[in-house]
């Protein structure tokens, strides 16, 4: 049994810092990256493609709307033309940096509202998956599981990884309790190790009605961006590990000299 | 004898229309195309990538300060690594879409206050250069004749262009006359003929002094941005080709199906 | 009878020129303002701003969405408070560029997608009414006929203006037909003409189904982004005037030594 | 003997957070609030307006350069005009969302490359002087004692306050010492007291190389933007006040209902 373990990073951008990304790097297994949309900018993404190459953690791109002010959580009426281009550009603009760091792209994971609009409208989905399909076809493209997204990247012929959350509270619906909802971030490690190991090992995990949903889950996602994420993102790893589940990435920097 | 005509294209932004580009393209053979940082957004760089595809024109970069307002025309003291770093983004970025037109890219030429910058200061000539290196070793570097960048681009292993400018007239240190002077931009398409004519054929041009300037010119812009270009252009390339000069890019786009 | 003839103006942005503000201000009697977000730059502003004043016209905001690359016409999902913030800054920033020109504000207009969703949302109409009211209660806010806009404007103690436009065509439910359906604006003068003559004397218009759409009109909007729209608007002018319609703004700018 | 002591805050950008604003706020006189080019968004704008408005602090416009990547740092070749502007257009959006709190604007203090360039060039010290006094004549206009910002200011009929850095070395010329060089920042808040006072009582302050500067000193900076800046500036203030030295604002906002 085995899992990828990703992390948003490269958030930071000019003199704004955020996250803990050279720590959280030590324990997952997959980068998203912020492409200089709703986070990052051209030096960040270089030093936090850095260092995940000397982690040898693989690297995503983290594509989102340009919306800085709003970090990308804010639904923007785009259209599907307008979100492949966005998406597009950004992959590149990433692949670009990273390559001069000798890391290769190894996923796609859209950002915020981006990701959040294409997990329900087919569209949007088919847009993101275009992008992706046009940049490179051995991209793996994350989504919520179920979602459109991985129906759009299925029907692209990408490989597609569901994804699931590993400290944020489910509606009922499956998707995820606004980020505005009390107790939608869960801070207690213990409690994010359990669920973690239901979702892999059983596809499960309880909904903020009590109610059990059923889901695969490809990759774990454990937020990067708070004082404690590191520490959380270490002790998850291993509590995963402890149980014996391997964690590893869909396609693993190769090991550098 | 044989010469490439280039000119700067891809300068819309959303609703703000600039340039004929599509007109344009039917008289160059290389099209520096803007990359979203002083000019130019996702959905028109992928539009002019496929104009330029489908005339047959070779694409370059054409990045620049991060300065919409200003048109990238304003320096801005922005570090060597500051640089490097927008500079690759913007390539990588315009690569992608323009792949996705079934386009490589073939050259870069830096716009604006980085272009002049790097014409004077080899630190930020030489970020350039490693930009471009870092990207595709093929690609070829524009710049002023005798410039750092020409020589940063050298030293840098790249293949380098120095560049005559068809419609601008020229300072006695050979720098462009700024564009806020008088006479800094020639309209007269018998003028801008004959100009280009011994710049191509002499290496020379007349500065506002009355000086003659002597270079090496492997490659003349032309403007694209007013009315009159489209014809300009057409009319440049129609006297050069009457006085035996074979226009053509340095890596022209290959015929596709 | 009286009305009063406003257009979006100051829309140009850095190196984009865009409308033909000097003349279309020959005919109206309010100017919209860019503020900087979706369009216009502190320059520009400055330069409408003294336009208006010479040619006598009373000059109102026009806040719209910080998306310059999509013109402020694409919802984005702000919240109430960042709308009202947004708006407000807006505000204060046209007023003192054109208090540094004489002019004092007269009316604020939302633009685009803004002006679309506060005319069905409640919440940001209260906001951009709170965002207005808290600048100065004498500005005139300008909405929707039968909008939420005009209702929370009038909750908020200000003056309304119920807008009617001239050259677009109307859905069945009152809103505007959207710009990318044929048709949906209307370039043939007379017919402009006759609309508007309609929509001031008797509050009536025709919408896209042949159906009767009946509401008060206290402003017509004539865009001023186009060719043939300082003519048009002429045009439209003399037409009303000749049926002795007086033009005129609710509040004009005093003259000036 | 009396001090104004003034620091940037309002730096946050949307979910980047910088500073320690609340707490800054309690021992600060003046507070220099970002205006949304070089850092801010009209909500930080707002609560820092708020902040401000609560603890009896003094409400300053710190407009700079469109360049928030660069965090305003960076030099920008931008004329006169274009200037001129943008000061305006900060000033005022800020002055609107602070009147909307109750508060009213006291001073205005360029910031980061702005001020620096403004120091030394005359016609943009003219330009910021005259969108100061077009704003409003009452405004203190805070500079580098003997910068051509001082003379400007003065020749344009305003207030203007000389600065002193209480936690930043100086340049044999009396400029800043830049960030980026060793000791630059000074964290000691002993020897901050200890420079402080001198500069307050004695109008001198030891420069980089040994030499003693003398100028005059009318408020003093003291940088709000790291983790100790908020324990820092009470030591400085409580050092200050225990050594005799009132400090107050130039025009304090008045005590609120």
């Amino acid at each position: 049994m085995s899992i990828d373990l990703n992390s948003d990073v490269g958030e930071s951008f000019g003199a704004f810092r955020l996250g803990a990304d050279a720590e959280v790097m030590r324990s997952i297994t997959s980068a998203n990256v912020a492409c200089g949309f709703h986070a990052g900018d051209p030096g960040v993404m270089r030093q936090t493609g850095r260092w995940a190459g000397e982690a040898g953690v693989a690297v995503g791109a983290h594509p989102g709307f340009p919306d800085l002010v709003g970090f990308g959580r804010r639904e923007l009426r785009a259209s599907a033309r307008e979100v492949e281009d966005m998406v597009l550009y950004q992959i590149g603009a990433l692949a670009a940096i990273a390559a001069s760091e000798g890391v290769t792209l190894a996923h796609v994971k859209a950002h915020g509202a981006l990701y959040n609009m294409a997990a329900r409208d087919r569209e949007l989905a088919d847009a993101i998956a275009r992008a992706v399909r046009a940049f490179d076809r051995s991209l793996v493209l994350f989504g919520l599981p179920g979602s459109e997204l991985i129906s759009a990247g299925t029907a692209a012929g990408l490989r597609v990884a569901s994804e699931g959350f590993a400290d944020r509270a489910y509606a009922p619906d499956g998707s995820l309790a606004p980020r505005t909802a009390p107790g939608s971030v869960i801070h207690d490690a213990e409690e994010v190790v359990r669920r973690s190991l239901r979702m892999v090992t059983a596809g499960q995990v309880t909904a903020t009605d009590g109610a059990t949903l059923t889901f695969p889950v490809d990759t774990l996602c454990v937020h990067g961006d708070t004082a404690g994420a590191a520490e959380l993102t270490r002790l998850l790893r291993a509590g995963l590990e402890q149980r014996g589940v391997t964690v590893r990435a869909f396609r693993p920097q190769a090991d550098r000299a």
